[in-house]
């Protein structure tokens, strides 16, 4: 069993093509012998984002703190702390940070997708 | 893409035996399309616990609000706000609230073990 609070985690900038103000910790994966799905957190300070792509994966998302929008395709939909969601395999999204405070959410994906 | 907050979901008690004072809302699951894995949020109460048990897949927990301990085998672990526990498959584990607010977590799970 592995406990840890999510602090204990190593942050590190996510440097994809179109990601921006965006840091990412990996909480738990298959280093921890996780068999086929894995946690990350992200943070996005204000102004900033995800990359805008699709992927043959899911996410399942949950907002920890702070205000923002997800695009799905060219429609923001805005998102705040303990909303939820469901990007299905294919479609497209972008997480951004419109608010003034770092926008922290969790999201978790299969292993093929990590 | 399914967006909604996590107050959205119906909350229902979770009648396994061994658990007390704890409910359930399932956020993601296989009804919204979600091939693979699954997200719940728990809310235990005061006193309450989850089953003391073991199961051939793995918990992945994120600790919303609130103060606690997990189980590991006899030994009580300290959870709080912002703690991340990975349970392996096999592992003997148990939840329960020892503080004086609702201890609230996020517990996905292989659609196997939803």
């Amino acid at each position: 069993m592995k406990v840890q609070n999510y602090e204990q985690a190593e942050q590190r900038l996510v440097d994809m093509p179109g990601a921006t103000r965006c840091k990412v910790r990996k909480l738990i994966g298959e280093a921890d012998g996780a068999p086929s799905f894995s946690m990350r957190q992200f943070e996005v300070a204000p102004g900033g984002h995800t990359p805008r792509h699709q992927h043959p994966y899911e996410h399942e998302v949950y907002v920890i703190s702070g205000r923002g929008a997800v695009m799905e395709g060219d429609e923001a939909r805005p998102i705040a702390m303990g909303d939820v969601i469901f990007v299905a395999p294919g479609e497209e999204h972008q997480f951004r940070n419109t608010g003034d405070e770092p926008l922290r959410f969790l999201c978790l994906v299969p292993n093929t997708g990590a």
